[in-house]
């Protein structure tokens, strides 16, 4: 896929614009910046990535619950995709990090959820709980998008270096053509789901709970960012 | 309360009419009818009553369902006084007519529930659970408006008996004031909810909603019906 | 997989012998007989099929909901799994059984649930959202596992025609490796969330639940056994 | 009441020893011992108060949900009185120490909800429904139960200043016969769900639940008392 992901398009561009600047302190964070130029110092990669696979199995069961929450076969096979991405092709490429730095899997397991990482993993499954399939959406977009516009600008970006860069793995799986396509989908499912049961009326609880997500998102990088010495 | 139920009002009144034959088949049932003129045998409003006891139970955990669903303090408050006049006031009634057959309490708990009961109760609860507070607002309102307008109804139709009947008791509790006034806030927010919620694109599938519920309402005074010989 | 299925083992084994006679009225139905000497007449088939259909839906995401209930990548491993056997296996033999009577698949969706689906997906359901992922997994194994017992148990009796059967496909599918795979996979899992879950205390409150589904798996055959004539 | 709160009965009794240090972090922080002997700036005891104010709001539903989760009668009736609690009792003191401050209720509402109340509320709710209702109450009790020992723990410390004290409203609320009635019957109540639903091999699950919301309310004081400068 080497077409520009779709930013722009239907309810998501609508949402990542009315988000404004906190998207922005999400997608430009310090922590990314310093993936791509490989600046970051290995600690503060090291513990976000721990984290992130921790929130991995809860983005699973996110995943998980819309499956429940969709009432057609389209939602219920996205879902088990979704699912089934996350375990068998994202979080190996943690475990293999981590094993590269002598971590195993139980070890990873193990580690204590940092507040971060409850804060955004369970508002996003509580969301889905309390409202229904959109409202779960609106919560999970930010992620599933935000991971692929990172790299996406990173790898535009003449600061990004690619050679001898640790974490070049890491911006390979989310500039992949799966990911990059399942992050178009979910742009064009949103779509569907706010013509089936948005309505301007709901919008700004939407927009809420995206631009809360965000804020998490950012919170995310900024729980690593802070390891960095 | 002598100001007739605003059964023609707004959302509600939209869906009721909408609903059509199977709405007036929920409320003009023989079992009802039986009911006004003291003609229904005994057997039939026993086992419908000791059914609508256990009923009642999943009905009130619909309501707590409900205010976990709400995000403003109205909706709690609504939702926990829905609780209670279901355990403290509602529920009694069952009680005291099952002990006057010398039913008691724990033998109407333990009763097993019939497939009328099963799916009606769970149809609503996991209605709630897979969408939002106004996909539940849809599913309960059929049951809570409907007993108020069977009973106005009732005691309007010159063919209903009030002295000797042995239901009398039952009517005066869907004609009370505290009862007709639940009824009418329930009109009144569902608006609210519709207005914060809704869409016309939303309407199709909480009329869906709606009719289900409306359809096992009048499968459940069949279950009843059925037992009168 | 030519092994018997472990249908005496563990905590299964246990909840199916204490079922007792309404575990052998769901497995040994005349609706189930019929379909092994081909005698079931076709309409009773259809109706059944149809229904089930609409059946798998709903079950497709009680298998969802199973895997946001889980807490390890197991558990969300073999939801994924069971929702993707159901929704690309189990309902294309559906959809294709009804293409073969000139039933198109958007006619099955639109097809009225009968009280009998809707009474048992929805229990289904609920309980999982009530209970945690034992009491889930407890109203999930009898349909599971039934229905490879049902088929297991034709295929050894001499009465069962499978030249010129219309329903000999049917058969083959729950008599499939995969199926009965799945089937002894969920007996495994059943013990091994039973020793992290439950206890002698809990196991009143499983059996009721594994009854109850037992209970309503007979009655969705009932369903298509009246339509016989 | 004038007992002592029964701290070392039963299973809260031995969640609450086990949770050992946390428990103490959470029960002797700083920010209480500045509420007893009112040394705590305001701005601390203002931020806390305007979080503490939408952490009810989120509290309420969780008591909502237990109402949901239970199967009793008795659990319905503790849930509805619980929200009833927390909206006619709990939060009043809250809005009216804002309206002192010159601080409408609409402007709590709006005030954004800072990580650790995000991180509380959606933990609790979150565990409840993924859970049962034994794994919902081992995550509200720490609540509960903790902020009657604090105050229990205050008015028995000879620092603690009555007079004068402009937090002494708020120690009185939580030092009242009927919110100490309240704990001591989240204790009892909790013993019940164990021997109903727990066992040996549930306690650690049921210890991560405890012990992860005692560090979140540890993490929420603390949240308060960052802002005492």
């Amino acid at each position: 896929m080497t077409q520009p992901l779709p930013l722009h398009h239907g309810i998501f561009g609508r949402l990542r614009r009315d988000t404004g600047e906190a998207w922005e302190r999400f997608i430009r964070h310090p922590f990314v910046l310093g993936i791509g130029d490989a600046t970051l110092p290995q600690p503060a990669f090291q513990h976000y990535l721990k984290q992130d696979y921790l929130f991995l199995i809860q983005f699973a069961r996110a995943h998980a619950l819309a499956g429940y929450k969709s009432t057609d076969l389209a939602g219920l096979r996205a879902a088990a995709a979704a699912v089934t991405a996350i375990v068998d092709t994202e979080m190996p490429l943690h475990i293999s990090y981590c094993a590269g730095w002598g971590l195993t899997e139980a070890q990873m397991q193990a580690e204590p959820e940092d507040m971060e990482t409850i804060a955004y993993t369970r508002f996003v499954l509580e969301r889905g709980l309390a409202g229904d399939g959109l409202d779960l959406d609106a919560a999970l977009i930010p992620c599933l998008v935000g991971y692929a516009e990172v790299v996406e600008r990173l790898l535009a970006d003449p600061a990004t270096r690619q050679e001898g860069n640790p974490y070049a793995a890491w911006m390979a799986a989310y500039a992949s053509d799966d990911y990059r396509a399942a992050a178009a989908a979910a742009i064009e499912s949103l779509d569907r789901q706010f013509a089936l049961r948005g309505s301007e009326a709901r919008y700004p609880d939407l927009l809420a709970t995206f631009t809360a997500a965000t804020r998490l998102e950012e919170a995310f990088w900024e729980m690593g960012w802070r390891r960095r010495a």
